[in-house]
């Protein structure tokens, strides 16, 4: 019980990574507060925190403001800093707004932070997607920073104020960089939140999952408790070697693939189709990652193969359908689950 | 004359590298409009621009304001972009400062220029200082983004943004990468403009050269001259074949060389001394250029040696002391004057 007493902040915590994370955190003993902002379409769902029965202190709070509450601050063991816009589509149609959410208030956030508590361990969700296009697969930490879109722009500088305040010993901070993580308590009905919840969602409903493109792209989806269990070992880790960290899942798998094991898993259809304009300009085409580093420093793997970690969440999702589905689509992803036969489980 | 009839804006213009292009540009029959915001402290100076007699257009603007002139910035032909807060030391002490001028101005005015004059060509002055700790030397383009200031990671975004609006189409953007850019018209008495303008104005009013460490670190100066010809090749070059390129000087010298060189054209003193505690957070060790990309595309190279641009540069302060030095450095300055055996020559 690696966290049992301990004071740990979640920002972002009730978005679909920071939910769960939260949610271990209190199965291993942890008194936790949650910072999130609960802005409209990043992903906030009460609903998430469901199983930990009030046992989590929520303030609805944007990380930018944390200054105002330097007495709670003070007390933390540890912060996990998952708070932030994740749509690459939302920030190339308001940059501005993308900049605010993810630099400005992380900026503050982490003053407020080194001010309050000074030299406390942070971990940072970051993405792969700062790299931008891969000049070389599987993608490790020294791969160029070449983002493609402004969301990539502002989460490397959010990246690099992390890297800062450790490198002058005001914050024991570490980034993690994540890639295509799906598992229970995804934003489904949130747009721009990667193709995964999206085709997660289709596969719930009955809608044809389009794959744009031949296909033959590369992902490594991540299983949340896998990325989930990376975080708790970098939170309490006697000392960090390195200050960031590539998280990607067990196997590189093209999206036909995953399209396949969509359709056996769940009866949804998959149909190819040329790349819409709007997403060429951001698509990075194949990706896949190195985490030996994360694996070397922690002793961390991802044990969750893309069809297990399916399996898990579209039996998540088939119990709370109302709480991730437009009330519209309720009877079609009733009928559907009346007609797949698959076990329910969670 | 490859800018003869053009309407080339300059941001930045009242400060160092801006003004010594804006006048060359003069000279090549531009039509030259400056923004520039004359923060306090940034290095616009007016006397920069006497030389031009009023053919300038200044307008005393934050570039974060342009979409005021539509009509100014729809007629440009060639933007070159030096606005910004260049001091790594200030951006330590008021991050959120050095955020809003070099990250929040930038997005905007690149929102304006490619709402107003999209596919124009751009030419922003980035740093190597986005970098951070070289991994190899000397430096090109593909190493590592890690920089160790919170200046570097404003820069860095900005960088990022002129690549984005690149990729899209919307401005025909590029980043030249500067180091240790020296010459007549630097802001000698704004802390924080780096080493070399500290050096300079001790050489001038006799005040003893402080090398920090033991001196062997390495520096490529860039005379402006040279530094305004890349930035010259790179807003007329037909066809751009990258879209950033590291600018460094003809030679890597190390701060005694340095130290040497200004001791016998200056006749100043030169000092050894620790390193101070709040500059060794952002000290990056030796750093040299490799500038190949920039001769390959632009057929470019640095011409002027150390100890050439020294005497250049010391002549054009020496004619222009009450402009850029504290009144009461003057009588200083003069009297040392007086004693060297300097010609001096502009």
């Amino acid at each position: 019980m690696r966290y049992r007493d301990k004071h740990v902040i979640v920002t972002g915590g009730l978005g679909f990574i920071g939910s769960n994370l939260s949610l271990r955190l209190v199965e291993e003993g942890a008194r936790v507060t949650i910072f999130d902002s609960a802005v409209q379409g990043c992903g906030a769902n009460r609903h998430n925190l469901a199983p930990a029965g009030g046992r989590i202190n929520v303030l609805v709070r944007d990380i930018g403001q944390a200054e105002e509450v330097p007495a709670l601050l003070a007390t933390a063991n540890v912060i996990f800093n998952l708070a932030g816009e994740i749509s690459h589509v939302r920030s190339m149609k308001d940059p501005v707004r993308d900049m605010k959410l993810n630099t400005v208030a992380q900026l503050n956030f982490l003053e407020a932070c080194a001010r309050n508590v000074a030299g406390v361990r942070m971990v940072h969700a970051g993405t792969r997607q700062i790299y931008g296009v891969p000049r070389y697969l599987p993608m490790d930490e020294l791969h160029p920073v070449e983002p493609v879109d402004f969301n990539g722009i502002h989460k490397a500088a959010a990246d690099s104020y992390h890297a800062l305040f450790a490198r002058s010993g005001a914050l024991d901070a570490c980034v993690i960089r994540l890639s295509n993580v799906y598992g229970p308590r995804m934003a489904l009905n949130v747009t721009g939140q990667g193709f995964l919840g999206n085709f997660i969602r289709k596969a719930l409903v009955g809608d044809t999952i389009e794959i744009f493109g031949d296909g033959t792209q590369l992902r490594d989806p991540v299983f949340v408790d896998d990325a989930v269990e990376a975080f708790l070992a970098a939170g309490c880790a006697p000392k960090l070697e390195h200050r960031v960290f590539n998280l990607g899942g067990p196997a590189a798998l093209s999206l036909s693939e995953i399209g396949s094991i969509m359709a056996s898993e769940s009866g949804v259809k998959v149909e190819h189709k040329p790349f819409p304009s709007d997403l060429k300009t951001i698509d990075i085409g194949s990706y896949h990652t190195n985490s030996s580093r994360l694996m070397g420093d922690f002793g961390w793997a991802p044990t969750t193969t893309f069809r297990q970690g399916l399996k898990k969440t579209l039996g998540y999702f088939r119990l709370h359908l109302p709480n991730y589905l437009e009330s519209r689509d309720w009877p079609r992803a009733q009928e559907l689950l009346a007609s797949v036969p698959v076990a329910i489980s969670e």
